[in-house]
């Protein structure tokens, strides 16, 4: 959920420079035509971690935009007035009207994120009260709205430098206050809470774009570009029933992403590789053996490009443990009797038992990657999979099941050399195709669907691990480091 | 949510006769097409009340339909392999592939049901898996599954006679177990279960169609239309992209429903109206006097056709209370700034504070009569409208507010003598006009739309009360009586 956010995003004076005009002459564009035909409002929450730059943000779109029609709403406790009614009552007062922008500083999320990390809301009235909001922000966008959710994330360090920073500059020093670093403090139980939280709510109407929030510039041109993009797309959209829209997913402004960020060099000797490998299949099939697994299973799903190494990582995994108890499955283009089922239904037959092990080679993101990518399914489908899927995972994980996501990652260059080599090596040969070079060709689409992907369903029960794969010793041992660790965390003070 | 299953519906032996044999072939024609063009699955929830017919309805469909492509699937405890694995895996397993239908006799529905009656599962948890299923049956049906959820339901006394029955029958003796009767103990907390559950998961995609259990024609018959009516839209909808279809609502198979099973002759002498009237009027004044009033606040509302008397129910209603801490709000056709935001703006903006009374002359409900006979809205918005209306008076519950609903009913032939009264009248005049005359030849969708909004929001916090209003004594004091009784109720035990 917040791996894009981490990447250290900036963007330098000259772009900037170069942007704001045109993004400017946009905004204002799109909001004259927004007020002229008046047919719907824009709701913007801002939210986020302390000094991750919200203030500035609306700040910013009050020089972009004509700030005549937009207004910014913040709230703190609630007054007497409020107090006294439902809790939703204060935000239906402040709804912007057709035509116009209402700006959130607080939203309907805060009460409920703060009073979680608190501990006055436990996890059971916390899913209620998300539960609630769906329906609400359901009924805004069926009602015509369109709903922006920002969430602006700030690694842990990365939340101190600000701190820091706005702390020496006499002019922004009055904004740190004491709560500012106790909210350091806290700051892991936020991640814990607003990750839960961001999950459930990442609805397909109403999705949260994450936001880094340390550079200025990367910031406020991210803000701008999303709200432009998503005004335009629903200006356009001439539909007269009201039909929930999606927003535009994150756009790309730098050159950088979570797979850009890969150091794809990364090796291991030969010496260090058996090595390793030998410790860690060790370590594996212990664990498995632990009595304290038998309430448990494992899930594995490996994802990555064509050649990267799929299989002989799986072969290695697959080595450690007992294959009595372990099933490996392979997903190909789905059988007539799958195409006859929802998308996950052939995924759902094969989810282990407890005490098992399920490795799947390609999984259930195949629809947000080569069916979104080579468009075998309609734009509103694959994105309400998002959602799906992590609702699909958070069953599993209920269940007790360990979910562990790969992606394999190789350079193109890398895939070009092994395409190569599988040509000249007979027993290779089988595993190249025709596909294989056409799927080469939408190298960028694909790059963009496993970006989204990561920013969407890697969560806190089920994160994605990112292989750097050019290296198959490396990216072999990182696998089965991997699955030991995240076994390791799950048994954790479990009795045998 | 049960009304209209408490009537006593009952289809006699002729009219059976004549009606199967066009439903037979209506449903294998229906049956045949969907094989052929194989484009989604039929998923079928047979659920209720024990003893409310769920066996012989299964029977008869297998009768109906053609055997080959039903399969039931009947759920008890988990079996090993089942426990071991997700809690939905068991129903993924049981999904009928496209062109196919499945009966579910039992379902994800079951357990939730028998666990929070069993008090094992608690109002949040009870929620949260209510939330799942929503989340279930949105992606079923948005991978284009025709879902139709059948609730049947029987009365106390009707349970009871039906199980007697039973028994008594040789051939059904078999049937009625001692869990039968013991689950006539718990009659209640099922009700009070089952209308949370049927409230919290009737989406617009897959609401719940309350059958009454009593008669074995009646329903039959009307399972069998439900059916037919929802395979045949759902076949004649050509819509490529896969596209939530709303069932349709209960068909009308007899001439019983909630309004024509009201007594209208009922009346009140002027002398016993004068007695009640200052009984109730008193009692209410002391009720809203009460400390522990403070803290609650009371939304009453009326609707009713045009001439039924609602002003003057409202004025013996304010003129028991303070004025300063009750408002009336009449609801006329919506401002120039209310059509700007969502249609419930304009009832939130005057939702009372704790400790007041808003009375509402007409109301929030206009969605679901006005505008859905009129045409002012289109078919999606008024079908998701009944639950954002439960969503909306669940939120006012929980924030104290009792919720007070009354639907006032009049005869058309007393209707037409008030507007001629009116007419002559001439400080009454003003009160008639063409539209009301107009409104008047729409009395059978007006009719039919009222029967339906009593069906799908009259749930357990908030019910609504029909008001036999012909004699205006009469329904004045029933109304005051009913504000009365659901207020000492809801401070029964509160501290003053």
């Amino acid at each position: 959920m917040f791996e894009s956010a981490e990447l250290g995003h900036t963007i330098d004076r000259k772009t900037f420079r170069e942007e704001v005009p045109k993004l400017r002459a946009g905004l204002l564009d799109a909001q004259f035509d927004l007020r002229e035909n008046g047919r719907f409002p824009v709701v913007i929450l801002i939210s986020g971690v302390d000094g991750a730059g919200k203030g500035e943000t609306i700040q910013v779109l009050y020089e972009w935009m004509d700030p005549r029609y937009l207004s910014t709403l913040a709230f703190s406790e609630p007054t007497d007035e409020e107090a006294a009614r439902p809790v939703m009552w204060r935000y239906w007062r402040a709804l912007p009207p057709k035509g116009r922008t209402g700006i959130f500083a607080g939203s309907w999320y805060s009460d409920p994120i703060r009073e979680a990390i608190a501990g006055t809301l436990k996890k059971g009235a916390l899913d209620q009260r998300m539960d609630q909001i769906n329906r609400f922000e359901a009924m805004l966008v069926n009602e015509g709205a369109l709903v922006l959710k920002f969430w602006f994330h700030l690694s842990r360090d990365g939340q101190k430098a600000r701190l820091k920073a706005l702390e020496k500059d006499p002019r922004t020093a009055w904004r740190v206050t004491r709560e500012s670093w106790a909210r350091l403090k806290t700051y892991d139980q936020l991640q814990e809470v607003a990750g839960h939280v961001l999950r459930t709510t990442n609805t397909p109407w109403a999705p949260w774009v994450v936001v880094e929030g340390t550079d200025d510039r990367y910031r406020s041109l991210t803000v701008g570009k999303v709200i432009l993009d998503a005004l335009q797309k629903r200006l356009a959209d001439t539909r007269d029933q009201n039909y929930p829209v999606a927003p535009p997913l994150l756009p790309r402004i730098d050159s950088l992403d979570v797979l850009s960020a890969l150091d794809l060099s990364q090796k291991l000797s030969r010496k260090d590789y058996e090595t390793q490998l030998a410790k860690w299949q060790g370590r594996l099939a212990e664990l498995v053996r632990r009595p304290a697994f038998r309430k448990r299973s494992l899930v594995v799903m490996f994802e990555g490009s064509d050649a990267a190494g799929k299989g002989g990582s799986i072969r290695r995994l697959a080595a450690a443990v007992d294959a009595r108890q372990c099933q490996i499955i392979p997903i190909a283009a789905p059988t007539e009797e799958e195409r006859a089922q929802p998308y996950l239904w052939r995924f759902w037959r094969h989810i282990p038992r407890t005490g098992r092990i399920a490795i799947f080679d390609r999984s259930w993101y195949g629809r947000v990657l080569v069916e979104r990518v080579e468009g075998f399914c309609g734009e509103a489908d694959w994105l309400r999979a998002y959602t799906e899927i992590n609702d699909f995972e958070h069953e599993l994980r209920e269940a007790g099941a360990i979910v562990i996501k790969f992606w394999m990652q190789i350079s193109a260059d890398e895939q070009l050399r092994r395409f190569r080599e599988r040509e000249k090596i007979p027993f290779k040969r089988f595993k190249i195709t025709d596909e294989d070079w056409r799927n080469r060709e939408k190298w960028d689409a694909y790059h963009q669907a496993v970006c989204d992907l990561v920013d969407r369903t890697s969560t806190g029960l089920a994160p994605w691990t990112l292989v750097e794969a050019n290296d198959k010793n490396f990216a072999r041992v990182k696998v089965l480091r991997t699955v030991c660790e995240r076994l390791e965390a799950a048994l954790k003070g479990c009795k045998d």
